[in-house]
């Protein structure tokens, strides 16, 4: 595939009912308000959310479905806006926005079914 | 300590309100049963079920800080008998019935807090 200015990717994930969970395991971030719905509701959230990391690593990869090779995102970052709810269904586009010394600048919007921005400011790097 | 026969010791361990998830992380069975209530009520249990490999271990752990060493349980098992449900309290008593070739054979009884025998026939072989 050749990378260029311009070009754009798409990616979409519906978070599993146990993907906090999951990814509690994974990560050992056993937050309450990540595996206890009663707690959630308790804080204010309408039960428990997603991991922000975990957000962040369906928009990674997006990224790295896209260039082919997970070798090749080299940078990823980030602001978390807004909670991503289980069931949420999030929507990533990716769009190459500078080429410069072997690196595709590649900005990303990260939104929820209903729009919302859920990651703001998401930029990776990837070689090319 | 010198281990002689008929000599018992005990422990006792309230089941935390997550540890049902943790253990799923740690042991990757992420079994409905375990992590999701609903699907446990569903299903005809009163919520999620501990994994028997846990209460297992909980008798284990009595038997290991007994004996001092983890290395000196060279074999346990058992039957699992009834479920243990979250924030049960599950009392373990282990006697020490025969003493051969250089181990100790320790029967345990493991009994939630109404004294029903959650797991039967708890056998360990402990180095001494």
């Amino acid at each position: 595939m050749k990378i260029e200015q311009g070009q754009t990717f798409t990616g979409i994930e519906k978070v599993d009912k146990y993907r906090a969970l999951y990814y509690a395991g994974a990560s050992g971030d056993y937050n309450p308000i990540h595996i206890d719905p009663d707690f959630g509701k308790m804080v204010g959230l309408n039960g428990t959310i997603l991991q922000g990391l975990c957000t962040l690593a369906f928009a990674a990869k997006t990224v790295t479905d896209w260039a082919g090779d997970p070798g090749k995102l080299k940078k990823i970052k980030c602001r978390f806006s807004a909670p991503v709810m289980i069931e949420d269904t999030i929507s990533v586009q990716g769009t190459v926005t500078e080429m410069q010394a072997g690196r595709a600048r590649v900005d990303l919007s990260v939104v929820n079914q209903s729009g919302e921005e859920v990651l703001q400011k998401v930029e990776a790097e990837v070689e090319i």
